[in-house]
């Protein structure tokens, strides 16, 4: 058999289920007791896992704030380059240092679990524990998420039913379904049908729950009464007079807040090292902001020296919306970013390797060649840029992979020297906290640093800026655009919105996490390119409006082999085929 | 305002909720202390929840078993004759006669919560603790029961898309999908539209979860290897041979039993008084048996002196499956039967009343008329001489409500005297265990007495019964029928699954609870009638046979009015609307 790039031994399934098996897990309320979180907050959901009620740490806030770290990456190879393992790594090697540190991940979405990639809680000696609870249910928020977000849908398709006021137009309902499968099947279909008893009859279909707008509201809210408000504003259609109809007018919003009221609370949970790891929302990272959530970030700012959380996709995406519309909402401050890189992914970036979504990367990029990565650097480069561009100078983690060349990791520290930029290998998935030291202490540098020069975080463009200005914004600034396609009718509609008075609201850009540009075949730094921007559409309860800059699938399908047909117990009812 | 018989002091919402928020929850680790279960088995789940783990109790059937209590009830009015509180009741009875005392409820089902009914965690001062977490997600096992469904219907699917073998007929995929809503416009569509690469076009549709055979499955399955099984012998649908396709043949069995490891371990909770509450599963009353877990049950009884538990609907439904398909499948065997009746349920069979489903009782139910009583006892003496069929001699609990005349109790106590049955009245909505303490003591007595005359539960039928004459047993017996009308087909499809080997199975019947007979407009004994079944099916995971002999509906849709329009946090963020 050939080799691939990605067997490699930290990182093979069995070990990382070997190595969390051998850790004994501390009492999560030992966890909880080390950040100093009175006790009364911390509810234990199980072995290992603790909800944090939100009013009884209101005092919390009294405590200084600890420094507010976001992991990004380049732009990824399929398999991804190991932001999760980074981060995880990363609060274990402050924690050597002698540093309280959190870290604050998006809870996995089950479709993806079940069917291709397995689970999405580290990997070698940088996990999150107990990684069956975490990547199966955990403690049911994304199952909240879709009853309130699935109970709006029924008393929508109920105010049709009874032909409530107001009179909704059923052509025009914008409220889909959602459940946490892949599901393909149920992406589009014709409902209502059996009769006058049976509902109106119309057309409809189901999205992946990380995809609800609800999740994203999850996210960014600010307490149970920001989720209250935000849950109101939710549009989930238009009447017959062509004016939005929200949950609020549907009578929804109250029983959806009741129905989230546990999941509102933050997860508590532990790292092999038994570092303090908060799991909590996970919304989608092209149509949302593809961050966790804000009240866990707020916790563990305040409850430890760092606070380290992970954005989605490279740092043209996950980073930019962790900046524009995450910290905008919060009004919490960045203190500083991680960006991942790896020798694999810049030797792909040269674009001379051919990588087929979901097969193993091929043989070819194992070969020695310091050249491929300095011809993939330019995608490294603009990456760096972008964190820049928001007034953060990143410290770049080279997560180390057993087939790196010696040749290959100077290659990339020549990059980062170029731009005056910090780079530190990291061996975390081999070695824990320990092989994380030296980026551990590279970030406390550049943080010092910036508190001597007085740099520090700015947005890529103010509030009062048109919408349409915004995309265009990030277009050119981060992604590398020469400009903006709108098709017809997008400027009309941002216009209409802005008039409306969602205008302040931030843009999230829905393109393809491949590359800087909207063709995920285009690797490097594209130049040359428009951004095309079909449709735009408003999340008016998360609070944005999103572009759709691609085909962007809100719902996944299985393959003919999914993981799902592997997983299983053994004789002793331990699960086996889950890593 | 016309008095209404349902507003009664000790049953208003408003004094629900304030009884439960005056209590004091005990530390659910006490609870479990004092039931003896060993620290390791007990995972809190939040404030006053714990899951047992059943693998840390293997030791428990080691201990003697104390007594299994059923509690049924006449033919129920449509709010309900007070099972639960009875339950609930009875077992704080028994706590303060000195006995340990366990009861075993189902879970609620958020639809009909969030639609009609509020909650079903009991009322008064027989109430089960916290009320807001059990009617509204609980610890997650109705959503992983939904998981699970949902997880193999999406396999079945995508079994279609990619042309897998053994290969399905898209027309006889008998697997649907369920949700745990009351969504009407989910009952019939059409589904796989949008393309080729979005799945095969065909006819499908959405049950609420608790009509699930994973539901069912859930609740009989003895242990995780028995769950395991149950759960690949499920069928989904013929081949293009006519040959049935299981979800082992799928491959979904064993992500499903991963899926549901955590919803098999049974959620203790307490009461009001803090005697210890199992609840846990929570299948339909009409296509599945409609009881509570057997795993809860059998650790409750080996825990405690009594384990009271209660099935869904009459003696002839909920009594006659706990019997006939939970004892057969448990092996359990039951000690005692306990039987509710109400003042107005047997006034309502007298006829003299209309009852509209959905709305209050009529005002008439309220007057003196122990005529109305005698009239309407032809049902609690049918539905006694039903539990009598069982070889077990019920106690009779008259749920005391404030309307009630001292004439009528009296008649209901001459009903029983005249059959020898035991029967008291019972206040323990409105006094909690102290207002059980004669029934309590009435059921010790009549356990004494049937240990002294050697008397015991028997089943209705032998497992070597052919499956219609099983039908036409229960049919006969238990409901007054004269015979049964198979519809064509229906006898064939019955000796086909007797061949196949499914010949020793229960049966259910599905039928409307409203009556003793298939028209729920035909009150008391009703005789001179024939039972229809027009279909019949093969729950092979779970066991059973079920035959249709009426409109079942397992999708319930919202009124115009639904309870979730009302449901809402306070200023405080309290739960307001919910009872």
């Amino acid at each position: 058999m050939a080799p691939q790039a990605t067997e490699q031994a930290a990182s093979r399934p069995a070990d990382n289920l070997s190595i969390a098996r051998a850790v004994r897990l501390w009492p999560i309320e030992e966890i909880a007791h080390r950040l100093g979180l009175p006790g009364e907050a911390v509810e234990p959901y199980g072995r290992g896992i603790a909800k944090l009620d939100l009013a009884a740490l209101a005092t919390l806030a009294e405590r200084p704030q600890g420094r507010y770290v976001v992991v990004t990456s380049m732009t990824p190879t399929p398999p991804g380059e190991g932001k999760t393992t980074t981060a995880i790594g990363l609060v274990q090697g402050l924690q050597r240092l002698g540093h309280t540190a959190t870290v604050a991940l998006r809870q996995p979405s089950m479709g993806p679990t079940l069917g291709l990639k397995g689970g999405a809680t580290g990997g070698g000696y940088s996990q999150v524990l107990p990684m069956e609870r975490i990547n199966l249910h955990l403690t049911g928020d994304i199952h909240a998420v879709a009853a309130a977000h699935n109970l709006l849908a029924a008393m929508v398709d109920n105010h049709l039913h009874h032909r409530l006021e107001p009179e909704l137009d059923p052509r025009e309902v914008c409220w889909q379904r959602v459940i946490d499968l892949n599901d393909r099947a149920l992406r589009h279909l014709v409902m209502g049908l059996g009769g006058r008893g049976d509902g109106m009859p119309r057309q409809g279909g189901f999205e992946i729950t990380a995809a609800s707008e609800v999740m994203a509201v999850l996210a960014l809210a600010d307490s149970l009464a920001d989720l209250r408000r935000r849950l109101g504003r939710l549009i989930v259609g238009l009447d017959r007079d062509g004016e939005p109809v929200t949950a609020e007018q549907i009578g929804a919003a109250g029983a959806m807040t009741v129905l989230l009221k546990e999941a509102l609370k933050p997860n508590l949970l532990q790292t092999l090292e038994h570092a303090p790891a908060l799991i909590h929302a996970g919304p989608f990272g092209n149509i949302a902001h593809g961050n966790s959530s804000i009240v866990a970030d707020r916790i563990g700012l305040h409850a430890s020296d760092f606070l380290v959380t992970e954005a989605g996709f490279g740092a043209d995406m996950g980073a930019e919306r962790f900046f524009n519309i995450k910290c905008r909402a919060s009004g919490l401050v960045p203190d500083a970013a991680v960006l991942v890189v790896t020798v694999r992914a810049l030797k792909y970036h040269s674009g001379r390797h051919r990588v087929v979504p979901g097969k193993p990367l091929p043989a070819s990029l194992l070969g020695e060649s310091p050249d491929e990565v300095r011809e993939g650097g330019a995608n490294l480069l603009k990456q760096i840029d972008n964190v820049r561009a928001h007034g953060l100078s990143p410290v770049v983690a080279i997560n180390a992979f057993p087939g790196d060349h010696p040749s290959e990791v100077a290659a990339i520290r020549e990059l980062c020297a170029s731009l005056g930029v910090r780079a530190e290998v990291s061996h975390h998935v081999r070695d824990g906290g320990e092989g994380a030291l030296g980026l551990a202490q590279a970030l406390v540098e550049a943080i010092d640093e910036a508190d001597e020069t007085g740099s520090g975080f700015q947005f890529l463009y103010p509030a009062e800026m048109a919408l349409a200005e915004k995309i265009e914004r990030i277009a050119m600034r981060l992604y590398g655009a020469e400009g903006v396609d709108f098709a017809p009718g997008v400027r009309e509609r941002l216009e209409t919105w802005q008039h409306q008075g969602y205008g302040a609201f931030p843009v999230c850009i829905a393109k393809t996490h491949m590359s800087l540009s909207s063709d995920p075949g285009r690797l490097g730094a594209p130049t040359g390119w428009r951004l095309p921007v079909r449709e735009v559409r408003l999340s008016a309860g998360a609070g944005f409006v999103y572009a759709l800059a691609g085909d962007i699938r809100t719902m996944p399908g299985f393959s003919a082999s999914p993981a799902a047909t592997r997983l299983d117990i053994d004789e002793d009812g331990e699960t086996v085929g889950l890593y």
